[in-house]
């Protein structure tokens, strides 16, 4: 067992290009290729090859010298590895523009993601059915969250209503958040927090785009 | 100039919080507030109140001592500052299904942004409308980047094809990559990359959830 708990924990870099990786490997498998190297990957995504060897190799995938690997014995061995072979069941709490986006979005499937139900405070909402997932009210997240053993929640309700559901998924039995608010959540220390804030993302972009245009103005004649 | 200069200039720690702030500012505008003070911000999000108020002063705005700020001037300053005052029009390059959900989030519209155009490869996807927005064939992007002063994109391409993509983007005039691919890009120093990952955020999730639960198996005898 111990070999096994080694395998899992590799390094968070390792874990966050092993779905790029695999992205590439459908793809070639879907145009019929059989066979990749790890130096073609490398090229592919700019990176070293030695690299994409050794982060393969956390997944426990050998490859044959000269030939490399099989596409679809690789595509297994990293969605067994990230556990993307089984289907995590979600909730996505707050069904305004982002999590409707979210709500939409067809490729949390090949991620082995399915959002079960959505969540909204707005009785509005309640009841009606956004891109095929049904609406919930918050009232029923606590206990939901707890009956079907729901482990993961998608958080894109208001700045300032993220702490109080965090709380209630917490309480409820949740262990891992991916929130897409701004707001740092406090959790105890079992609980995962992954961020992703599109709006602050996008400022960064905004203010150093307006800052670039600037410069360029000020410091040099338009090239044009 | 040389103080506007400076107001810009803010660090990017606090570019990403201004949204943040900016949210629960129009949020109580909305509810017909009129006044806050930063330490009425700050407990919304778990912030010190000196560091709430260090933020706002990049933007310029000044509060009054015991009263604090007014809603709409310090909605106007923080979007001002963040050039989502005016509309910056940004091209989306790969309409697959992430490209799809993110022309369909009409959240965007708060920031400033505008997705003048999607671009894609598939012939069966040209001509289409997207919640509202044409596809255009991958041939146009160069020039109707250029022709139509495009300085932002939304990469949402394969990974497979976001270098070249770039390549084209660059070439034509853009400055600014909101790189929704898992590619590391190679630009030149004068253009912006904003990196946005959703599968590797996610497969860093999996795994840490997945070690997480192993992890409570072997040491803890379950709590319930």
């Amino acid at each position: 067992m111990v070999e096994t708990h080694d395998f899992k924990t590799a390094p968070l870099p390792t874990v966050r290009r092993l779905p790029v990786y695999l992205a590439i490997l459908r793809d070639l498998h879907e145009r019929g290729t059989e066979q990749v190297s790890a130096t073609y990957i490398a090229t592919e995504l700019g990176l070293e090859s030695i690299q994409v060897r050794k982060d393969l190799a956390h997944t426990g995938i050998v490859g044959k010298p000269g030939v490399g690997f099989t596409i679809v014995d690789l595509i297994e061995k990293i969605e067994a590895f990230l556990g993307w072979d089984n289907t995590t069941d979600a909730f996505l709490v707050g069904a305004g523009s982002l999590g409707t986006a979210l709500l939409g979005y067809t490729g949390f499937k090949r991620y082995g993601l399915n959002i079960a139900a959505a969540f909204d405070a707005d009785p509005e909402k309640v009841g009606q059915s956004i891109h095929g997932k049904r609406v919930l009210p918050m009232e029923k997240l606590g206990d939901l969250t707890g009956r079907m053993h729901i482990h993961m929640a998608i958080l894109t309700v208001p700045a300032e209503a993220a702490q109080g559901v965090a709380d209630t998924l917490v309480a409820a039995g949740i262990r891992a958040i991916w929130n897409f608010t701004a707001v740092s959540l406090k959790v105890p220390p079992q609980v995962i927090v992954q961020n992703t804030e599109l709006s602050s993302e996008l400022a960064v972009l905004s203010v150093m785009l307006a800052e670039a245009r600037r410069k360029s103005l000020h410091s040099h004649p338009p090239s044009c």
